[in-house]
């Protein structure tokens, strides 16, 4: 009863950062069990037990072959889109924002072309702004504005049911799907050339002090900002080599 | 957030029959303030402790005002619609079956006129044939066949969030609301971005000839396809001149 072809949903890979405990990283295995999603990645969990959590029922085979990541550039590298869930009612969000209805029409579009990764911060905390520089949107389920914190795996269900199609009841349309459209960039690529941004700006003195945290995460969303595809991204990739190497050359 | 008048979602009455597991109660607590709803009440709930559940962050108020009921008769005995929930892959029922979607758009109806009980069953048997001649239909959550059951507090916020209309799109979208619409570049600033590119690759040799029409048509449209902000165009009209102006430096 699933209403997306497997091999759609199957392009879905769901991320959870810093996840803290063992029943919510069970939880999420189970709904994604549930809706049929299987691709599930884990950066930095605090418990190695997790994988024996019992409140996966019916996921263990999922939650067994579940990755282990240090950090998120490395758990969304083969991913082309890369969304962030969030509250965000008392945060000053740098992102656009969407209501999961929307985001997810937009996830289930970018799943004809390439791999979307779902992100779910700690329990306490949410996503870092780090995390948060490697997400070119973020999603929010519509939860009342006093109490907009939801448990980790309620709050997985509710988004996998939606992208799913729970409610929209409408499957991808095949006459669009006909349609040849540009691959987007992968995030291994958008991360090359912000790291090349990063250098270059940096030895130039385009960035005053060393480069920072702080500064990679802008410059990572300003690439982040730009939607290449993937052709555009080796382009680019290929002028800022060029120009490093140029620059190189006149010291 | 929640885009039913408060006085519609108020008039649903979430009623959990045998729960075993106290964090669960907690769990749906919780679901039910996230989304709005604030009628809870327990059939024969296995643990007496039930109000202390830590999982039902930011609901205790919710939760120690549920009230307890020894049958499903009395719990329900104000409402006028009662629907239970089933995962009903395996069973032979005696109930008009709905799907959330279908089946939530009729409990929105219905609450204009009267009070709708939504029942869970426990975690291991689901509702009783006995509860469930209380019912008037049930609600299924569309799950894989392979695996559809879940998890209780995942399942009462899955439809809690169709029931608050989530995913109808109706009424406002906050998130489009809140987010400031950043200003698309006017083509003049693009065309100044394209100028200093052509400049800039052609006098560190990336084009090998000198700037033809060509090239620079090409360029023009490889930042047109960047579909960059005025505030984005600025920044990278910025870094352009810069690393312009540090090439001629070298010279």
């Amino acid at each position: 009863l699933i209403r997306k072809p497997d091999s759609l949903l199957s392009r879905v890979t769901v991320v959870l950062v810093n996840t803290r405990n063992p029943l919510n990283i069970g939880a999420v295995a189970r709904a994604m069990s549930n809706f049929g999603f299987l691709d599930l990645r884990l950066v930095r969990p605090y418990s190695h037990s997790f994988r024996e959590a019992r409140s996966a029922v019916g996921a263990s085979a999922l939650l067994r072959a579940a990755e282990k990541y240090e950090d998120v550039a490395t758990a969304v590298r083969d991913c082309s889109l890369v969304v962030g869930t969030t509250a965000a009612h008392n945060r000053q969000l740098q992102h656009p924002l969407r209501r999961l209805d929307e985001g997810a029409k937009i996830i289930l579009k970018r799943l004809r072309t390439g791999r979307v990764a779902l992100l779910f911060g700690s329990e306490k905390r949410g996503l870092s702004n780090e995390d948060l520089s490697h997400c070119h949107w973020l999603l929010r389920i519509p939860t009342r504005e006093e109490h907009g914190s939801m448990n980790l795996g309620q709050a997985a269900a509710v988004c996998l049911y939606e992208l799913a199609g729970g409610s929209t009841g409408d499957g991808p349309a095949p006459g669009k799907a006909a349609r040849k459209q540009s691959r987007p960039a992968a995030q291994d690529g958008l991360e090359r050339i912000t790291s090349l941004l990063v250098g270059l700006l940096s030895t130039s003195g385009y960035l005053k002090a060393a480069p920072s945290a702080l500064a990679e995460g802008k410059i990572r969303r300003m690439v982040l900002r730009l939607g290449l595809s993937a052709s555009d991204a080796d382009l680019w990739l290929g002028i800022f080599r060029h120009i490093q190497w140029k620059l190189g050359q006149g010291k």
